[in-house]
């Protein structure tokens, strides 16, 4: 792989370095991109938490951690290398005198600071504070933050408030792991490299867009996090509309970060409002009741470990989503996201429109529009379903569906794929924007779904049930079948 | 396999059923046929030639030509069920009183009279008046009948002529063996059937069209039949030109053989005149020299056994073709044909437009346009190819063409594919004239070629050399050169 650039090495500091995140995401990412060589040389990794740890033993963890997660055996010379970057440095978060120690380890003079916030949103005021008084910050250090960044508008404001006292916005990277997959990004490819989409995508061509987040996993340990989030905001929120807005989005100027944001906050913008007026017949809201998983019974949303029995709280939500402008005016954008569904599954399904005239009636009383389907999980994968005349020669020209096929392991089997988050990573460790969301995209996007939020409250909106196993409740059938469609099968 | 329908079984007389055509291709096919179970219980195929032969001997001669012809070893259940349908009588063409003889043999109180001409066309005069004089016809009878219908206007208008006096207009089935191909029928639902190519087929989206029907064969046997005809008449004037009309005929109303009849003139009558004054701007002549074919030397058209070393016939033709009607201003057509080309090979190149702004110039300064390519020959399959994304997670968004590929024999493995004769004789069997070529048809395809041949003459132009095994004169490049495009390599 020839490398074209060199980009300045970092100390990539990851404050809950002991937690889950860290160990079992980041390390693990963190040592793919050492294997493919994609870490400067001078790069290094520091843990911070609260517990006291030798170096030593945060390596052991970090080894541990990669012979329980990493699905292949570790190459001893690599985790030489990978290892070496490896250090531990105890602080508590909480404790302001502490970050002082930051400056034990830093290289300020090779390396950019990056912070890796693998913590609870509630300690980031903490952190931000302790960075700043140490004086370990400079114009080129950055902070990687995750979801939840808020559970709505005015909680989102505040922690991007306490960022920004100490970071100026382009210092700052959100991550969505859905924009690092390949297909979210070669939805930019096929979208504006190929005049075939180009000229089919809108109005004109276009009939309608589904979006399918299906989960397998229930709420399982989470259960009072999740109680107070409910799916609208743990996953359609984020994800869903990150993935609308590559769909829908005019097409950019160039590749830039703020060519591609000022794109994606226009379709924000343009997303018309769900309130109490229209929120019964834009979404559903369910919560999955006690059914079976590959023939194995699984308890019900309010049957799991801690649950409150009383709970409102949606595990499944489908909503019909209108852009109001000009190239989407009239093509509903269907989502759906839940929980316990019948398979893991991440889709978009574009249907063009029908044809206006059917010459093909003795095969097809109504001929099937055609679909592009972008596959994102469990595998990555890009299929055009149109009509062929079956080959034969008896009779009538006979039409089938078919598939064209553009499986991502299948076409380009000499190029690794990598997960969507050694991509953001990598992007975070080189200081390209892009991919990360902006505070303007997310603070759009909460005042959706607030509005959302709000009118559920608002019309005492109940979760229907729906049987863990299933596609969520019949609601969300009914949804689509009131406009004459149905979801992709 | 289903049968919907029942057909009136038919006497198939061949005429000229001692020939080549009838033994190295009629037979192999009907045997197909039989094996498919396509042939009406009581069909029965009466071989007509001059020579004194008995039933049996002519069942020899079949039974020779399925064991050197059909590529598969011969069923004996379904050899013993086809030869009793066989049958040989003895009729000179050319004696008026000998074509009594087929009352004995015809079976006119069940079955349809197909008369099929597998005979020199100088001969079509003599067996429709025999027929005629005999009384064998009746309103229902059919002739089949295949190129060259003539050479140029005037003689396929004597033909056509011949055959009027006897025959009304939907009598006649006359075969364009390209017209039976699947790949050619699927083009009907590609366009048709499917709103991504429907929406994406005129002027607005496609840049241009090549038709390529490349042969590897040389003339060898027949050097003085070509040498009268040349590549333009023998086999522009009708594959590539059928081929032409099923890809820029406008949406039929219905799969009817008049309205389709109607829809392919219509693209004819359309064809830009070619005339000495633009001869030369649009079309190329070519005659092969020696050269080399799989590494082997092949001698050149002018040294072939019974050559006329002076000879300007031309063995490849290039043509740029203007479709001057609303759906095709400023989309060039370009055909091209030739003998001793490096390999077989049919296909068409549906080239779409470049898109007007290029986001991705790291990867491709000028982006490849998009294109749909469907093969004919050797093997049909259809081919879109487009920009994807390469996987990877280094740097910039890199593009790279992939195609989506939708092969016949992949994507329908259970359907044996059935070669075009098949399909036509069946279809004159059952009296389905669609894919048929009507009168005027072919008379309007000739009055466009015949303006290029007089042009050629009238211009003296000489066929420019090329040597055997390449694809034609450096002329066919440069004719798309001047429009800045190249020929699908």
């Amino acid at each position: 792989m020839p490398r074209n650039k060199t980009y300045k090495p970092c100390d990539l500091v990851i404050y809950g370095g002991l937690g889950d995140l860290s160990t079992r995401k980041l390390i693990i990412s963190l040592y793919r991109l050492e294997k493919a060589g994609l870490i400067e040389k001078d790069t290094r990794i520091i843990a911070v938490d609260r517990h006291e740890k030798e170096t030593s033993e945060f390596v052991e963890i970090a080894n541990n951690s990669l012979r329980t997660f990493l699905n292949e055996s570790i190459d001893e010379e690599l985790w030489q290398r990978f290892s070496a970057r490896l250090s531990y440095l105890k602080i508590d978060l909480t404790q302001m005198d502490e970050y002082q120690r930051l400056h034990e380890v830093l290289t300020p003079e090779t390396n950019v600071l990056v912070n890796y916030f693998a913590v609870s949103p509630m300690l980031f005021k903490s952190i931000c504070q302790g960075l700043q008084q140490s004086e370990v910050l400079n114009a080129e250090s950055r902070i990687v933050m995750e979801k939840p960044i808020g559970h709505d508008l005015k909680s989102s404001q505040e922690i991007n408030d306490v960022v920004a006292n100490v970071f100026n916005e382009d210092q700052v990277f959100r991550i969505d792991h859905y924009l690092g997959k390949e297909t979210v990004l070669n939805l930019l490819a096929l979208r504006f490299a190929n005049s075939f989409f180009t000229t089919n995508w809108d109005h004109n061509t276009i009939d309608h867009i589904q979006i399918t987040v299906a989960e397998e996993v229930g709420i399982e340990g989470r259960w009072e996090y999740f109680d107070q989030t409910g799916q609208l905001r743990d996953m359609l929120q984020n994800h869903l509309l990150q993935i609308l807005t590559f769909v829908a989005m005019e097409p950019p100027v160039n590749l830039e970060a703020q060519s591609i944001h000022s794109e994606k906050i226009k379709v924000l913008k343009a997303l018309r409002p769900i309130t109490e007026s229209n929120v019964e017949q834009t979404t559903v809201r369910g919560q999955y009741t006690q059914g079976f998983q590959k023939a194995t019974p699984v308890p019900g949303y309010l049957e799991e470990d801690g649950a409150n029995t009383e709970s409102k709280t949606e595990s499944f939500v489908a909503v019909r989503v209108d852009i109001d402008n000009w190239r989407w005016a009239g093509v509903p954008f269907y989502l759906r996201s839940g929980k316990r569904m019948n398979y893991k599954r991440t889709e978009i399904v574009v249907y063009f429109k029908q044809l206006p005239h059917n010459i093909f009636k003795e095969s097809f009383r109504h001929l099937p529009p055609n679909k592009l389907i972008i596959h994102l999980q469990p595998n990555e994968a890009i299929e055009i379903e149109m009509l062929n005349k079956v080959p034969g020669i008896d009779g009538d020209i006979k039409l089938q569906k078919t598939k064209l096929d553009l499986s991502f392991s299948e076409a380009f089997k000499e190029n690794k794929l990598f997960g969507g988050y050694e991509k953001l990573i990598l992007e975070a460790l080189r200081g390209n924007p892009t991919l990360f969301l902006s505070r303007e995209e997310i603070e759009q996007a909460w005042t959706w779904v607030d509005s959302i939020q709000n009118a559920w409250k608002k019309t005492n909106d109940e979760p229907r049930p729906y049987p863990a196993g299933t596609w969520g409740p019949i609601a969300s059938d009914s949804l689509l079948a009131r406009d004459g469609r149905a979801w992709e099968g």
